[in-house]
């Protein structure tokens, strides 16, 4: 290890992220300090300002930098679709997509007995005033194809029972997937909901 | 994408790291603004401090927060073996076994014809003064097992002659290694070498 403390501390901080482990961050370390003034001190300027500014969306629960973020502000995306996402990276996920034009309620995770998840620990209860006062015509329930996200789906459903329109993402084949590497759930939701070609 | 510049331009330059793309970023910077005041902050300021603090040793090359590394400086390891080393990452390798007791030269790379790296682009100056002035009576070439790794060390070894005692790293099967996995030329290798059980 090198000798020394902030060095050593700076590696030890970086290797808590995602994705990094000690062997990658003493890599993006060395990386950092040979590029010092292009990359090292902008990075920690960006985070400071990151560190100061950034909030959770009183209304969606998206991450932005005022406290109600700039989808909710754009009333252009008031069209009464609602998209219902476990965690902001999955609605940073729909947006690059570039295809919803509706807003998102990101609950926050998913209901899990085993952790001792209820509707109150989500942003649930936020989501039925939502739905109740913003005007919702349809509400995307765009959870994650686990148990648990499936049930949190199912949830949701049965409280809001017919007093709105529910959807939810197909399943099928992913664009670019090869049916002998796809699972079998994968393989039999997909003929289950096949349409005429 | 987020709604905001500031969240955004991080993620960017998160992604510029080694080891890091567009995705781990995201995920990287979405649990930093989660732990903000025990990971985020703090890691914007340690990055502060080494953009600060870190240098280069004057001597060795190791990367420390002194002109002159805690290795050099340290009396107890002027034994006279002086382990030469591409890279600080390589250096910090070696130092994290806690075998290796003498001092090190870092190179800062391989002479590499393709890329116009010849001897006064390394600090293969700087080697042989220290070799000439600071008492060395063994020379360790710890370059990595490449083709530009091992041109380097028949270099230094060609402009050293008999005036040094000079070693490499031993070559062979590594700890835990299975032979079935390992390539031709290191199996090969082992064998050569092989000793006495």
């Amino acid at each position: 290890m090198s000798s020394t403390t902030d060095i050593d501390a700076l590696i030890e901080q970086m290797a808590k992220l995602p994705g990094l482990g000690p062997r990658s961050a003493r890599r993006a370390v060395l990386h950092l300090i040979r590029k010092r003034s292009l990359q090292l001190i902008p990075l920690a300027n960006r985070m400071q300002q990151v560190a100061a500014t950034a909030r959770e969306c009183l209304n969606c629960g998206n991450i932005g930098t005022s406290d109600i973020c700039g989808i909710c502000e754009n009333e252009g995306r008031s069209n009464g679709e609602m998209c219902v996402v476990e965690d902001v990276a999955d609605l940073w996920a729909m947006e690059r997509t570039m295809v919803f034009k509706g807003r998102y309620h990101v609950l926050g995770g998913t209901l899990s007995a085993l952790d001792a998840i209820g509707p109150s620990e989500l942003r649930i209860p936020k989501l039925m005033d939502r739905i109740a006062t913003e005007n919702v015509s349809e509400v995307i329930l765009a959870l994650n194809a686990t148990i648990d996200g499936q049930t949190t789906a199912h949830y949701i459903s049965d409280q809001l029972g017919d007093s709105v329109k529910i959807t939810s993402l197909a399943q099928g084949v992913p664009i670019g997937g090869e049916l002998d590497y796809l699972d079998d759930g994968t393989i039999s939701a997909a003929l289950k909901a096949r349409k005429s070609f």
